[in-house]
């Protein structure tokens, strides 16, 4: 079987003869399969296992015909052996967020492969596993969107606690970046060694910032993310979420690739992100409920949008749904391959 | 004491001396003297009490000193007597959220007068009350917004029940947003009547639509509103959270001023919606746990970015969340009126 290169060969915006689609948090409970995978271990766990993560992330491959696979994880795997304790509840908890200037003097930055070695080798299981049918993308979150989780303790409606610290102790919010950027710049490059052949950074909650809030207390972070990979060969993807009034900063922080939600229409933010970088998206996922005939208008519209420029992976604009039913999923890869495909 | 129109002169896109400055959620829990009120009494007691929402209401103009009193009240009052029970818990919940047509069937198409008579009552003591003071805003939530709640039955992260509906029986949804619609233009014409000086159309989560959803299943209702209003000398302000991306849609909605979160820049939001249309923002509400003077560095710096242009209501981006300290919401409308005074 040959290598499916589709999603690289968008990732640099060559020529492709059909447009690559994978699904946000495509390896999850949408799918039956992944549901009782589950029943053998609670979330936390699948993630710390690299079989089972690898068996995870290998489903959606296997069953929807996604052209790259994305490693089943957690993007606040890495910030535990920061000395952070994890739980979930099953929303992502942090008991003791990080308020203080003590607390943050006191954060590691750990060794990937000493402190999370099971992405790693959950990364080179896949590699062996996948070869000959698609890539792999490996991820992280952006510092901002991390230090909304290890700041606030857990998911927020209006930051306030991390909002207060950029604003009251900029110093200390400085401190606190600085640590998270260099852990994950370590974390990425360490999956980039261990096979990685594409990553994504989530930063799925920039988007609470204003411009200049995101140009002065996100985008100098996510850039030094970027600009510190070893990227040689590996597609780097910038996804932000809620970033459609952001993309003309966005585009600084040097990806190849831009991910961009269902709030603005992909030729509006190409034209606004400029030639060069593709885009990554951007269906609504709640429309993966509308009735299929629905879907399949909806993939054309935003391929008839993109056109025959290059540089386009299809995407949700958001991760899927858990109730999204799995046969329209595959019903919407499908479209995306039968609608993009050149004849000839 | 002269009657202070700033406000009335700013959503007409006059000169004024002075920007204006009122706050979204205003009379609330941010105040000591609100949260004394509410020992009195719960939230839906207040709000159907005319003399105890006037009350909340008068609370943020004598010890805040804003230019505008927006009457306290909820966006679900008008939908309770549409024939669905609601309760706070504090969260508004809808127990019996609409699912089917025989539930759409049932809804009614109220008589405000008849149904929610305090809210008129309300506004017809503050005018007495405010007289000489400032100008008395009324408000509803936009056909959309109120359809979120009717729908998941109260606040969503996804909203999958309504945009299901949405997608796989438009012509129900339809049937809905029609009686929605209706019961919103008598609604806020009532408020006109009795005596409210401008009205505030609130789409909240108007934002969760995709450019192309917000023109086929929000903007067309919302615009029957906007035509239907009794708005000679009454200006109508038109505000969508996260709705950046959407202003230039947004503006054929047909209001006086559009209320703009702090996605955007302001002189990036005048440029898409052009001139003769009124701009009200745009701090970020969590810009108030800042210290004081650098409130005063943003409120300075979003005056700036207005220039001289007439046309501009200061405000929040959002609602004042309750724990803003009340001295920083009395340095923000302070700092809005000095900077902005125009000398001589």
């Amino acid at each position: 079987m040959a290598f499916n290169d589709l999603f690289l060969r968008a990732c640099r915006s060559e020529p492709v003869e059909m447009t690559p689609v994978w699904m946000m948090r495509q390896a999850g409970r949408f799918l039956e399969s992944y549901r009782a995978l589950r029943k053998k271990a609670d979330f936390l766990t699948m993630c710390k296992t690299p079989e089972l993560a690898a068996a995870a992330t290998m489903l959606p491959v296997n069953e929807v015909g996604v052209d790259a696979a994305i490693l089943f994880s957690d993007i606040l795997i890495p910030i535990e052996p920061m000395g952070m304790e994890l739980q979930f509840t099953p929303a992502p908890l942090f008991p003791d967020p990080i308020r203080n200037r003590a607390q943050i003097d006191a954060l590691r930055v750990p060794d990937p492969e000493e402190s999370v070695p099971f992405v790693m080798d959950a990364v080179r299981l896949l590699r062996k596993e996948l070869d000959g049918k698609v890539p792999l993308i490996g991820f992280s979150g952006a510092p901002f969107t991390l230090a909304t989780y290890m700041v606030e303790g857990g998911g927020s409606k209006s930051y306030i606690h991390l909002k207060s610290l950029m604003y009251q102790e900029p110093g200390l919010y400085a401190a606190l970046m600085d640590k998270i950027t260099d852990t994950v710049i370590r974390y990425l490059n360490a999956q980039i060694a261990a096979g990685a052949q594409a990553v994504q950074v989530f930063d799925t909650w920039g988007g609470i910032l204003s411009p200049g809030d995101y140009e002065t207390f996100d985008l100098p972070y996510t850039r030094r993310v970027i600009e510190g990979l070893n990227r040689e060969g590996v597609p780097v993807i910038h996804y932000v979420g809620t970033g459609s009034a952001l993309l003309s900063k966005i585009k600084e922080a040097g990806s190849d690739v831009v991910g961009v939600d269902w709030r603005i229409d992909l030729d509006e933010a190409r034209k606004i992100l400029g030639p060069g970088i593709a885009v990554q998206g951007n269906l609504d996922p709640t429309a993966l409920f509308a009735p299929i005939p629905e879907i399949e208008r909806r993939v054309k519209e935003i391929l008839d949008r993109v056109g025959d420029a290059p540089g386009h992976i299809f995407n949700l604009g958001h991760g899927i749904l858990p109730p999204t039913p799995e046969a329209h999923a595959k019903a919407f890869v499908d479209a995306v391959h039968r609608y993009s495909k050149k004849s000839g």
